[in-house]
């Protein structure tokens, strides 16, 4: 059993960091703490709980307690670095949510976050946590950087073909879609209702700052080729739907494909191979991650589908947890009878 | 532990109707029964439940095992005549979410259903499973009639009023909104996606068939007042919000109406009253009712939303079964550890 | 030929305002003013609008030119009140779009608004612009209250049943739900697509403003019954679908009622009555009222489906125009072959 | 003044069609033909439409008239082939909105649309009306081929880049998404709004009809490169994204590549060359084609945004119409009184 403390505790992901802990057995205690709305009851602030999670109060972050054996930090980048480093001096282990200790290369972080980094030294010592591509005993340092939402969709599609086929590669070009969530709960005219109703825009064209970690990423297992990603935003609130082309030097069959995506993920439960493209509504409110592969003569297409707050945050964030500590990676994101047959 | 038969599983609230049954700590056996979609997985038809529920084969409707202890019938009204008089007949234990079984009186189902009824003599032997509002105890018969989504969401937040306010209303107009998932799944070209976005429609003006249900209760509870009821289809999948108007007689003070709703919903988890008028969101996923009293001199407006599939049927529908056999309501629908650690 | 200002222009309502009068055969010269966008071109803050309007540019509305014939306020309540004084002080026409004018008595304004009202006089010498309800020559003043979108649903259902049966009505009970466009371009978090999308909620429960400027025109009309307005808000964009409930003292059959609406709204173009309720999309983007008055016994459903921007605000302000300067009403409202070929 | 015959409309483009030919300056008459809803008036199809369009009366497609000038085919593909050949053969001018005349080669149709193509002449002997990159004098055949709704929006985007920069690609992929009104107004379960609600899907993976339509027209441009294109379903009724990523084997300037667009369009009034990627929203109810053109080192993503029904069906062919008979190309489309003031 082990004690939690949720700092950013206030947002979409915190809630649902919340949610998982509450519902997990080997979780005995969890504290929330916030900036902005301390001392409120948790249903206050989120009314859909209301006689669903213990009556607990928000705590302040300023006034954070040690005495936790583990803690997931959901903040914006910047303010992840004022917390973490004195956990990890207390040799606390840390689940980071924000992209603060995602990249390896201190000047990667400096050119895309524009802020100096204070302990650039734990951006080698931490475990990238893509926990679908990882085993438990690569989780050896008690800071994990959990991945952002696009990184997991668009790396659990592209690592297996990266990692074997990367010399028949001639480009990839990543399409994203996400919905209005991964921006967060901010009060942004563009993201109301009212704006965004019908609408469908690309943003950050060739500068979205989840790009030098995917390709962080795919280089570290061979990438040589060139590879752009776009995103969109989605009139729908949760979702991540990820389009990859992947243009060959030459033919590639369906069978040989497949045999990669089928050994990369044979003992993954939460990465779901499918015979026709996913739909966006068959991941969400789950940690699952659905990808189909359609090969015709020198084209390779990925689609791929995760629920943005869930596998690409908490979900993952809380598999991650499960690894570091060799529990079954389902516990506290399965709610079905199925996983709690298993484990009691 | 029991063995659970579910007839009409490959619809919106037979496919509830499994998840809930697969993590119920009291069912150890699922049978799914269907028409058309005979001998395939039930991944094939939910590709949503891959991974998720065991590999369980939809079987023939019409080669019904009588193994089970209790049965779930999850069919149109008329069809669920077909299975239910053999299924008492051999002792068995069966929730009916159909229209079949709802009305009292014979007179009314011919009038309003416009088919002639084959074992009337069991509208009276059976339970209306209003769930929050009865006790354990009155669980007395072994064919229990789920109640309509729209007269949960309306009943619920009525019956106080009237159980001890009657002589005092000069009439109540209840005004309702519901997603589209309450159409089923059906090939109709109004509730295309592309008829139906942005759109709100009145439907079934002085005609709809859960009238008489409410009425057939309201009556019991001692009105005397004028009722009228008008649905509405909202350009969303999921959830029913439901307001209700009552002019009085006289004034009323906000506190004696609170008491009134306070006393009633004490002891029950699923009914949340709330302080102010509830947001949708809230209970869409959840089995729970979550209700608004605002009183102003003679006016009572009372907001109320569920979640059609859940609350509305198949949540309501295992937290009946719950009840029938003296277990603890939320078992099988609310999945947080507090409910876990107080049962295992 | 007149020249047009239009105070307020870089809102919702501004931008529509702009559209209709630069499609107007008797406009020939339009101003927009605003306090935040100066010096903007129309196309940086409608980027849809480039290409259709000329290179319109925002001007301060500090500096507001009193060289035009007719202006239109789209403003905040409390807003309109700097600028309308002196325009009126000057012999201009003003449409004002505010709720500044739209109550006939002070107290109520002050009661409702919270704010002291600097020109009561103007309450009374101003003309109500329900504009299908009146006959050009009741526009005997230059000051018109263009009616709240709200309001222009309901009184335009009500009006005519309270006129002829205000004695017959027990109660009258009206249930309306909005688009969030109503709402306004307002950075707040409870009107993000993340928070709205699939949600519906009540608000302003017995306290909306909306309230005493219908009941106001329904005393006007005859009104001794009790009645009650509750509004919600529907997670699309646009438009206003109002369902009134009418209990009566005694029957009355369609066709006397029907008599009644079809009287009212014979010469009136904009009201469409319908033989079943209406869809809200038959409305959107048009200045059309689409009616449906379904009558059982001694109830009367009355539904109506307006778009808020257009008939319930922009749209009746054209009309409104239209009919001061003794113009056909549909200039610049309609933009079919139908009205052209009648106009030119 | 002519006379037009729409036959095919009682579907979404059908009411386009009907609508814009009703308020074109110089369209005196209109027929409308249908083969299902035959001697219904329009209003009962199109409630909508009721006071807008004249009594129109469907009228029988198998009872064809050939009075009228020219004529609007808006059938399935197969559909069109039963009319057109007749109709060409008396010299009539006809614009096909189906697919059965786009393609230039009889083995593609075959191919694509598996099946027999009964007048495989007049596939080399019409116009394919991308109406904004031709001249009027290029509309030389009296058979217009309307292009598909997806190539509209993929050809305005990348026939200019092939066209000057062909050696240069070393591939394209689009990745496009269609709202669902693309599919019709069909009676297909996978559209109901519960099924797409929130709900995002690729579908026609490789294998998509629009392909062979869009690599014809690339091909006669110059292209030598790879081309993939990948369609996905949006959870809205209305619009078409497309984003297009080429890869290049060099390094490009935005201000060349600004130049190619801004020369290629110069002349277009429908084609709105956008510093931003657009949003969907700014060309809804609209002939805009919105295009953004990003470069970054050997990177170039096109993003662009169009009506499917309006630029990528009804308009455009309206826009054909016009420029085949050497008329203001705006006539019949632009409501506006920029466009009124010049024509008049």
């Amino acid at each position: 059993m082990i004690s939690v403390g949720i700092i950013g505790g206030s947002g979409y992901i915190g809630k649902k960091l919340i949610q998982f802990c509450n519902s997990h057995p080997f979780v005995d205690a969890i504290s929330v703490y916030a900036a902005t709305t301390i001392n409120k009851a948790l249903h206050q602030i989120f009314p859909e709980l209301q006689n669903q999670i213990s009556n607990l109060i928000i705590l302040d972050s300023n006034e954070l307690s040690y005495s936790h054996d583990l803690y997931f930090t959901a903040l914006p980048h910047g303010e992840s670095l004022k917390y973490i480093p004195e956990l990890i001096d207390k040799k606390k282990t840390v689940i980071d949510l924000s992209s603060d200790f995602r990249l390896n290369r201190l000047e990667d972080y400096t050119k895309w976050y524009k802020i100096s980094h204070s302990f650039p030294s734990l951006l080698k010592n931490k475990v990238y946590g893509l926990a679908d591509l990882f085993n438990n005993n690569e989780y050896k340092y008690n800071l994990i950087a959990n991945p952002g939402c696009y990184p997991t969709a668009v790396l659990l599609s592209l690592i297996p073909i990266v990692k074997y086929l990367s010399d028949d590669i001639l480009s990839i070009s990543t399409v994203a879609y996400s919905g209005t969530s991964g921006a967060g709960k901010s009060a942004n005219t563009d993201l109301l209702l009212s704006e965004m109703y019908g609408n469908v825009r690309a943003y950050n064209v060739n500068s979205h700052r989840h790009q030098p970690e995917i390709e962080q990423m795919l280089f570290s297992f061979g990438s040589k080729f060139p590879f752009s990603f776009t995103t969109h935003l989605l009139p729908i609130s949760v979702g991540i739907y990820s389009t990859s082309v992947i243009h060959l030097h030459k033919e590639i069959s369906q069978e040989s494909i497949n045999q990669i995506y089928n050994d990369t993920y044979a003992g993954s439960y939460f990465v779901r191979l499918r015979e026709t493209p996913p739909n966006l509504n068959w991941v969400i409110n789950t940690n699952f991650c659905d990808i189909n592969v359609a090969v015709k003569k020198k084209v390779i297409v990925i689609t791929t589908a995760i629920d943005n707050l869930i596998k690409g945050a908490a979900g993952q964030a809380i598999q991650n947890m499960n690894k570091f500590f060799n529990w079954e990676e389902r516990l506290g994101i399965i709610n079905s009878g199925v996983i709690d047959v298993q484990v009691h």
